[in-house]
């Protein structure tokens, strides 16, 4: 402990204070971050048997996720992460939490106590999260999720562009009077789709009619209340961006009820390329693909790296593409 | 460990047991709680390396499958094995083959070197499966599927009660006129759906039709064209029991097209249970709950007993039932 105090240029009261997490608000997020920055260096355990079995290697990296395996869709992120790990010669320690908050902390002490080389720490959804403090002494990679500070490296969807080429899709096809339904919850990926709406519009200099804009909650019942409202204004909507694919299964479903065709009547873009509906509905959905399988992917790469090389510092922010999977409905 | 001992007012032998689980029964459930409140508050991490050297167990079990992780709803199989596994102490290295065939004796190989202490082998749907030989050396239990010889123990969905049940309802609905879209590949879901349907008929003395009996596709553009057929028969069914929901899902579009309204005109039950797809159909669609969390948690549990006790005779072929969700479709 004396020589992580050192290292940190700090007392030992303060060395235990961060790692026991004593007085969280009290120690300067900096001076803490030095702290587990010395720990890490140093290989440090509160146990001097461990620190020698630390310095073997296990080839395991911890994946710890909320609600990722029971997601439709999300389980591309395991895949990608796995199969970086898996060319690499590491395997994966999951656990998925399930979302059960008291389960953080103990997950990541039964992924250190197996000694993993370091951590992917993934969300359901784009997200920003806390991961327990112990996290810092491994190397850790946020997966659709990011920290308020931005002091974890993590990857995330371009939620802006791909609301912008949605749009732009839109355009391209000929139409001006374009409305979107999007989500009622601050989410990043509705701010972002959002923005890339506004975005595409203004390049293209055409007006944004806040008539033709409408939340909702973001699945086929709400794509349903918000397609039933949009498509019986006076002057209603050539086209509609939806927040997503669920929404835009339900805004089929007005469409059929009011006896519009699409794409001719009325054209959809969609948005996550969820499996089990886009290519199912009739016609089949256009839509931006979220690129889960990439991200997990890059986020392995980037831990093994980290891994490889100790550097810890210019945390990076990655964003990846949403690409364009182009179907019948616009 | 001794500051965890003199924090907790307890003696070493006493932390020791409480922390390896020895004697789970022996110490009050107040007495564990303070070694585990020393414990956190000290940030003391028994290390588990070090701990299995004393007791050679590595408290990790291995999970291979498939495409489950990628799978829109099999995931909830990782959940629930990993529910019991975490409940017990005990972690899962998870290998998702993505169905390369000859990752499969690789995988094996690396969690034998990782010391896990047995292996879960599931399959993405109830099928047979060949395990790689070098899993006979750790008690191993297949997950919705079953090797050739039944000479180790599985969990698999009860299809046949499944596909019963689900005819009994649109019987007990008044029905009797009852058709049903089948899957082309002759798999056990396929045989055992099949197999249920014609027992209820059998069992309620009502005739089965082999015109209103279609195989197709198990997806959506086959459940929509088994409906185009169907339904243009000269005495459509009042009823129709779909193979999977994905299936349903297209009978859905068949029915609309023919202006047929569900589920005063045509009633409806599937299988699977998808969270995408069923409660989002208008109406949503009854069906019958693959039991995935619950196959997941019953492999977790029997692998778990194989552990503790060594035996590993007389496996066991279980089938788990599968719930009818009733929702507005029938």
């Amino acid at each position: 402990m004396q020589d992580v105090a050192d290292r940190a240029g700090v007392s030992r009261t303060t060395v235990s204070f961060v790692i026991n997490q004593v007085v969280d608000g009290a120690i300067p997020a900096e001076t803490q971050q030095r702290v587990w920055d010395a720990v890490a260096a140093l290989g440090y355990r509160p146990n001097a048997a461990a620190r020698n079995l630390r310095m073997q290697r296990t080839h395991t990296i911890g994946f710890i996720s909320d609600h990722i395996a029971t997601t439709p869709f999300a389980g591309q992120m395991i895949q990608g992460a796995q199969d970086f790990a898996w060319e690499h010669g590491k395997l994966i320690l999951l656990i998925n939490t399930g979302g059960r908050q008291n389960m953080k902390a103990d997950a990541a002490e039964a992924l250190l106590e197996r000694q993993v080389e370091g951590v992917l720490y993934a969300s359901m959804y784009h997200r920003e999260v806390t991961p327990p403090a112990s996290l810092r002494e491994v190397p850790t990679v946020l997966l659709d999720s990011y920290v308020a500070d931005r002091s974890l490296p993590s990857v995330v969807p371009d939620e802006v562009n791909g609301g912008r080429a949605a749009v732009e899709h839109l355009i391209a096809r000929g139409h001006s009077r374009i409305g979107m339904i999007t989500n009622v919850d601050p989410i990043p990926a509705t701010m972002g789709r959002e923005k890339g709406f506004r975005a595409a519009m203004h390049h293209h200099m055409l007006p944004v009619d806040e008539s033709l804009i409408c939340a909702v909650q973001s699945d086929q019942a709400g794509g349903y209340s918000g397609g039933m409202q949009l498509l019986q204004r006076p002057k209603r909507p050539s086209a509609v961006f939806c927040f997503n694919d669920r929404v835009a299964m339900g805004l089929y479903q007005a469409a059929a009820e009011l006896g519009l065709h699409i794409p001719a009547g009325l054209a959809i873009v969609g948005f996550d390329n969820q499996e089990v509906i886009a290519p199912s509905l009739r016609p089949a959905l256009t839509t931006m693909q979220l690129p889960h399988y990439a991200m997990g992917r890059w986020a392995a790469e980037h831990l093994l790296q980290l891994i490889g090389t100790g550097v810890k510092d210019n945390p990076v922010q990655q964003m990846l593409e949403c690409p364009l999977i182009e179907r019948s409905s616009a």
